[in-house]
C-alpha cells in the first residue's frame, strides 16, 4: 500500500465511522407506528455510502481537516435522498425489487403502504436535516444547501432521470438520451453530494465549477461501470439482482456502446475527474482522488 | 353579506387568483417524460386551497396589505405537500381511491408508478420554491422555512400520522389516540401553513405563539368536520368517496362521539381558534377569523 491508499483507507474508516453513528442518531426510531423502524431498516443497512463519503471529501478538499457540523449533515441528507429512491425504486410498481444489499426490500419486509410513507418521510428529513436549530450551521448555508438539495431530488434531477428511466424501458435510445437520463437519475445526486461539501466548506465560485466537473465526470462514470457490473458479476456479489437491466430490456451503455466500448468509456472519465482536481485550488484532494478510483475500479 | 364578508370574498377571489397563478408558473410542464403532467394533474385541479389560503391570511394577520414573496411561496409550498401526500394516499398500497376532487386520481390517469414520481418530485419542489437563488426571500427566512416545512411534513408530522393510521385500520382508538394521530396526519400541514405566513411576514414569539393555538384548534376541527361530512354528505358533493372511513372500519371522531358530539366539539374548537385571536396582537385578522368559520361550516 502507498502512503496515499493508507491514509485514504484510514479517512475511510473514520468518516463512515461518524456517518453511521450520525444516520443512527438522526433517523429516528421513534417515529410512530413502526415508521421509525423501516426509516431505520431503510438506511441503515450497510450501504457503500458513495454519496456521503464524496460530500465529506470535498468539504476535506476545500477546508482540510476542519470537522464540519454542516458537511456532516449534508452527508447525511444525501444519503437520506439515495435511500427514500432505493425503497420506493424497489416497490411492485416500479421495478419490483425483492432483494437490496442482500437483504429483503422495505416493501416485502414491512409492506408496501409502509415504504411508500418511510421514503416520504426520508425525503422530509432530508431537509430537517440541513435546517438544524442549534445554531450549528448558518442560516445562509443551511438555505444554500436545501437548494441544491431539492433541485437535485427533484424534477430537475433524480425524479426527472427516473421517469425518463420509465418511459424508455424496452425502447431504443440515443447516447445522447442514455447520457441525460444517467445525468439527471444518478448524476444529479452525486454532483449535489460533491457541492454539498464544497458549500459546506464555504467553497468560492471557482473551486465550485472545477468540483462540478469533477463531480458530473464520476457520476456519469459510475452509471457506466453500474451497466458493467450488470452484464460481468453475479447477484451475490452485487448484493442485488444481477442481469436484471437485460431482462428488463432496458438501453445501457453496455448495449450502447459495447462491453469493450463501455470499460474505455469509464476509463475517459476517470481522467477527466482527475483532470478537474488538477485544474482546482485545494487543500486536500486525496480523498477525492481515492474516490474516483474506487467507483471505476468497485466490483459491486 | 356584511362589510366583513364582502371585504373576504374579495380577498379570497385576490389571493385564489395569486395562488393559481403561481402554481401554474411553478409546477414545471417541462419535467421530462410525462412527469410534468402528472404533477400539474396532481396540483392544478381546483382543490380549496386552504392551506394556502390560512398561510397568505396568516401574512396578512401580521403584515397587513403588504404583498410578501416569501409568503406566496410558502403558499404555494404547502400545497405542494398536500397535492404529493393526495397522490401516495391514493394509490392502490394505501387507500385505493379512484375518484379525487371529481376527477380519476393520478395513478388512475397516469399509472402507479408515475403517481409515485409526482409525488416524490412534488416534495422536493416544495423545498425548491422555498429556496429562490433570485433574492426575492432572506436566506435566513429561507432556512426557517425550510426547517419548519420539513419538520411538519415527514415523521413528527403529516408522515408519522399517516403512519398511525394505517396501524389503526379496523382496530379501535382512545379519543386521546385519534387527537394524536390527527394533529399529526392533518394538523401539523394546517399549523405550519399558518406558522410560515406568519414567519413570512417576520412575526414575533408572542404572535407566533397566539397563531399556533388559533391554527391547532381549526387543524382539530378541519378533521373533526372531515369525519361529519364523511357520514352527513354525499360523494357528488364531497368530490371523493363519502361513507368510506365507515367502509374501511377507519376510527374518526363520530364513531367515537357521535354526530352530535363531533358537531359539538367542531364549535368548541371555532370558539378556541377565534379566542387564540383575540390574544394576539395582529393588523388585520379578518381573513384568518373568516377562514377558520368556514372549516366548520364546510359542506365539502
Amino acid at each position: 500500500m502507498t502512503p496515499a491508499d493508507t491514509a485514504f483507507r484510514d479517512w475511510t474508516a473514520h468518516s463512515l465511522t461518524q456517518v453511521e453513528a450520525a444516520l443512527s442518531e438522526w433517523v429516528p426510531l421513534s417515529a410512530p407506528a413502526g415508521l421509525g423502524e423501516a426509516m431505520r431498516y431503510a438506511v441503515l443497512d450497510g450501504g457503500k455510502r458513495l454519496r456521503p463519503l464524496l460530500t465529506l471529501a470535498a468539504a476535506r478538499a476545500v477546508a482540510g481537516a476542519a470537522e464540519l457540523p454542516a458537511a456532516l449533515r449534508s452527508a447525511c441528507a444525501v444519503e437520506l435522498i439515495h435511500a427514500y429512491s432505493l425503497v420506493h425504486d424497489d416497490m411492485p410498481c416500479m421495478d419490483n425489487d425483492v432483494l437490496r444489499r442482500g437483504k429483503p426490500t422495505v416493501h416485502v419486509a414491512y409492506g408496501e403502504a409502509m415504504a411508500l410513507l418511510a421514503g416520504d418521510a426520508l425525503q422530509a428529513l432530508a431537509f430537517e436535516l440541513l435546517t438544524p436549530e442549534d445554531g450549528s450551521v448558518p442560516p445562509t448555508v443551511q438555505a444554500h444547501l436545501c437548494a441544491a438539495l431539492a433541485r437535485a431530488a427533484g424534477h430537475h434531477g433524480m425524479a426527472g432521470g427516473q421517469a425518463i428511466d420509465l418511459a424508455h424501458v424496452g425502447r431504443a435510445m440515443t447516447e445522447a438520451a442514455l447520457r441525460d437520463m444517467h445525468r439527471r437519475k444518478t448524476g444529479a445526486m452525486l454532483e449535489v453530494s460533491v457541492h454539498m461539501g464544497a458549500l459546506s466548506a464555504g467553497a468560492d465560485g471557482p473551486t465550485l465549477a472545477s468540483l462540478q466537473r469533477y463531480a458530473q465526470a464520476i457520476g456519469l462514470a459510475f452509471q457506466v461501470v453500474d451497466d458493467i457490473l450488470d452484464v460481468t458479476a453475479d447477484s451475490a456479489t452485487l448484493g442485488k439482482t444481477a442481469g436484471k437491466d437485460q431482462a428488463n430490456d432496458k438501453p445501457t451503455f453496455v448495449s450502447l456502446l459495447g462491453l469493450t466500448g463501455a470499460q474505455a468509456q469509464a476509463q475517459t472519465l476517470l481522467q477527466d475527474a482527475l483532470a478537474a482536481l488538477d485544474a482546482a485550488d485545494l487543500s486536500d484532494d486525496g480523498a477525492l482522488r481515492a474516490l474516483a478510483h474506487s467507483v471505476v475500479q468497485r466490483d459491486r
